[in-house]
Parts: structure tokens; C-alpha cells; sequence
């Protein structure tokens, strides 16, 4: 069953990471799974929803500022980053962004 | 060829819209499909993002917030919000949020 992250009430912060894949895998599939593992250990960290069609959007969400450059930081992560800038993505973009509101059902 | 939303220098608004779907269409891709295409009539209307694994999310983008409040009271979008409560979703959530800051290739 897929999960909506359950965030406590804003004010908290959302990365909207938007990408476009090259073909084949070169261990993407393996890094990706290990970079949600490895986020899920970070301080601040709230959750994570991902979805891919021919655009992959992945929304990480954080409790502050702080934690995300602390993650963004992470060497692990950031071999990680390095990889994607040269291999996995054709395209990317990478937002931060602070809710200020939600609401769903 | 999927397309990254080409987005001004920060700050600008994102509404992130998770959902995850029922069973049968419902006229739900017909109803979509015109909201996208209504959505970028809207005032403030920067862009659109979207992808559905189990989990669908789309990211639209504006320029200010009033712009999605606008869009929020939208006579026609307002029966569509009405229609996915009732059948295409079985939960979603709305976060609205303001990106500071942004990078990417």
C-alpha cells in the first residue's frame, strides 16, 4: 500500500526533487533505495513520497532548514549527488520549500 | 519528452498534491486532463509536474498566493475537488508551499 507521509502541522519544509533518467540502471536502483534508507536515519526527517513516469518526482519532507543542508552534506550522499549529476539524471531540479499549509482527507 | 517546469529565480509558490487513487476511472483522466488545461488559463500559473506510481503527485507552480487561492475557488475546479473527494481518491493531501530556493542541470 502506498503512504501519505503524515507531517505535523506547518510550518515544516518539503524538497521537491523533479529529474528526467538516462536509460539504463548503473546502480541507480540500488543507490536510490539506499539514499531513502540512509534519509530515514537523518535528524528532521518527516518522510518521503516518490512516484516515476517519464518524470520522477520525489518530495522529501524535513522539521527545518538545517536538517536538509545537513542531509544535502551527508558524504554518502553526496558521492551519491555526484553520480547523478554524471550518470542517472539527463535533467533535474531540485527545490526547497517551506509549507505553510495542508489539508487532505 | 517529459518536461522540468521552468521556474523565475525564487521565491514562488508550489502546491504539492498527493493522492492515491480508487478503483475504475470515473471520468477522472477526461476531468484531469481539463484542469490542466484550465489551470494554465489561471492568473499566476508558472507550471505543472506530474507522476502516478501507487502514489500519484503532481506539482503545480505559481507566483504568488493569491493566484492559488484564486485557482482553489475555481467554479469548474471546485466541482472537480467535489468529484475526487467523493470517488477518484481514497486519501490525498495539500501542502502549499513557498520555495526559497532552487538548483539543477
Amino acid at each position: 500500500m502506498p503512504i501519505i507521509t503524515k507531517t505535523p502541522e506547518p510550518p515544516y519544509y518539503a524538497v521537491i526533487f523533479t529529474s528526467i533518467r538516462t536509460e539504463g540502471d548503473y546502480g541507480y536502483d540500488e543507490t536510490a533505495a539506499r539514499m531513502v534508507e540512509l534519509a530515514k536515519q537523518q535528524s528532521g526527517f518527516l518522510g518521503i513520497e516518490s512516484a516515476r513516469e517519464d518524470l520522477g518526482i520525489t518530495v522529501s519532507y524535513w522539521t527545518d532548514i538545517e536538517s536538509i543542508k545537513n542531509w544535502k552534506t551527508n558524504t554518502e550522499h553526496l558521492e551519491a549527488q555526484n553520480t547523478g549529476r554524471k550518470r542517472w539524471y539527463s535533467a533535474f531540479k531540485v527545490r526547497i520549500s517551506k509549507v505553510e499549509r495542508d489539508y487532505g482527507m
